[in-house]
């Protein structure tokens, strides 16, 4: 069906904002007359252009009587730029066929009605679930204000994380490794318990070419971080925030203020940061997404605290044994297997030599 | 291709031999003749017909001048039953499609040479790797003389085989459950460490229809079993062998003798049960095949002395979490990644709401 084909390349187009259009969606428009593609374009950066805007300035002809297919509802309000849907309606689109709603309960279907009542053919939820899952942060944090939370993690096929002695570097391949690279480009924020930053003293940079670092989170109750870690200390690279609580080395609280690291203080939560209200803030600020990279405590009160939306493990074709070799999620445990924190939708695909897991937890 | 279908067919024919013709191979055979299918037949139980043998008894018409596909290389040497490829002479087949050659160094390429002799056409190593994979267990143990080892693992997405208070019943789900009784079913034995005997008291049967239970092989060093187990009571279903050492206790060792259960004494390896002298014992006792089901420390071991073939995980879509809760492989653990154990040609394929792995353990 040619609908879904315009429609799958408009959400391709889509995916070339990753990382670039937080906090707003990501979205791809192709326009199509007498069966020629005649326009295309994304919205590309935060405050800039709509998708539909650069789709009709790329066209080298007349688009009026055309097709527009959108990944997401054109707006109806006014933001940064005008509203597209007015754009639609002045340069005389015969047909626009839409992806998924507008998350946001104050708009959604909005826009749609607007071109309805101006006489433009409407067909809306093609590719929805696609649609929708391209935007899965922007509509989670449109809703609730708070992060979208990625647990990652990358174990051997007995899931171990590291080898009894604490080796970890690498367990998972090259591919898998720069796709987690990739993830951090995409996401806004990117989120430690102190103990990681101790112990390997990370950058928690995204290393690839052309890319934008996300903001560093580190959990840390009682200030405990090494002054001289290196997210402290390379903050030209990316911004570092410190979330902790009333435990807080009062003298490391000043040291850090000096340095101008943000610290975050939060309520106890049985003696640690309450992660409920850390997502509260980092949301206030702007961080819509949030990729967890461990460890294992961290892991399991994230989940504990439901603050986890979406899980992707890499599988390494490896065993590594030892009943004192760490795993992905440990603190407590739940006790019973009817309280297992349950995952939806789990895939599999291969990633290089790994086994890319990933899945959405039940809410 | 046509020579592939047919081919196809016959490898699905062989695996109605499952669990029934070790320690022979499983071989399917599809008789076609001017383009119809005229027979069909496979090897269906230890001592009883070969495939070829009944593919040509299936024929309601002539099979001289048909082709045979058949996935093992046709016999040349008398056994339980006088050689096929004396038979393929006599009936005049004029093509002869061959899976895979003779895994036995003795026999490999004397039943093709023998046809071709005859002025039969021979075709060798259509679908070769699938036909050698059907029949891993027996080219295995036709090799060595040692059985083929499957390690066996159902756990959660965060690697845990039950929860910090020890509940494992159940991680995976029916259908998975469902498969691994098959898989007892097919598989000559069935290993377990001393401690799941202890814990689970367990029947290491397979509880599906019309199945063939496993010898039961236990692993126990020092004869701590109790004398109640079920898998001592319940001989009528299965027999019970226990490998342990000269650290046994010697009442015990006594009393098992006297309820007619089969004691193999080892010698020690670092105080355990020596596994590879243990499979050669079992391999020379007929069994060809074991499905190793843990526990931890077992597995360790089991990988340590190197003694596994294939690994098949369940990966349940949950997570339980817990610094002590269990994991699939402890013992010591490796210390050094460089020397973790590769699992080479992993797959993965959901089987219900689990995911299955599959891979072999690089010798």
């Amino acid at each position: 069906m040619l609908d879904e084909l315009y429609m799958r390349m408009a959400l391709d187009l889509a995916k070339k904002g990753k990382g670039w259009t937080a906090p707003n969606p990501l979205v791809g428009a192709v326009i199509v007359k007498a069966g020629r593609i005649i326009g295309q374009g994304y919205h590309e950066k935060y405050g800039q252009p709509h998708a539909e805007v650069n789709a009709i300035a790329s066209a080298k002809e007349d688009v009026s009587g055309a097709t527009l297919y959108v990944t997401l509802e054109p707006c109806s309000h006014f933001g940064k730029t005008p509203p597209c849907s007015d754009l639609l309606i002045d340069k005389k689109i015969k047909r626009v066929v839409v992806g998924t709603l507008d998350p946001n309960p104050l708009v959604a279907g909005k826009g749609i009605e607007r071109l309805r009542k101006n006489g433009i053919e409407v067909v809306s939820g093609l590719l929805e679930e696609e649609s929708q899952r391209l935007n899965e942060i922007f509509i989670k944090y449109i809703v609730t204000k708070e992060p979208f939370v990625v647990m990652k993690n990358a174990m051997s096929l007995d899931g171990k994380i590291a080898t009894v002695t604490g080796e970890s570097q690498w367990i998972s391949g090259e591919k898998a490794r720069k796709q987690v690279h990739c993830l951090r480009h995409e996401l806004s924020g990117i989120m430690v318990g102190v103990e990681t930053v101790i112990k390997d003293d990370p950058q928690l940079t995204a290393r690839i070419p052309n890319s934008n670092n996300p903001i560093r989170i580190v959990v840390d109750s009682q200030l405990r971080i090494p002054i001289a870690s290196t997210i402290l200390t390379d903050q030209d690279k990316a911004k570092t925030i410190i979330a902790t609580t009333k435990r807080a080395d009062r003298e490391k609280l000043a040291t850090l203020k000096q340095m101008g690291i943000e610290v975050i203080m939060t309520k106890e939560k049985s003696g640690r940061v309450n992660l409920r209200e850390l997502m509260r803030t980092l949301g206030a600020m702007g961080i819509d997404s949030i990729l967890l990279e461990g460890g294992a405590t961290l892991n399991f009160s994230a989940l504990e605290e439901n603050i986890v939306d979406k899980i992707q493990t890499y599988i390494a074709p490896k065993i590594i044994g030892g009943k004192n070799a760490k795993t992905a999620v440990e603190g407590a445990g739940i006790l019973s297997l009817k309280n297992a924190f349950q995952i939806n939708r789990l895939t599999a695909v291969m990633v290089g030599e790994d086994l890319f897991l990933e899945g959405y937890m039940d809410k």
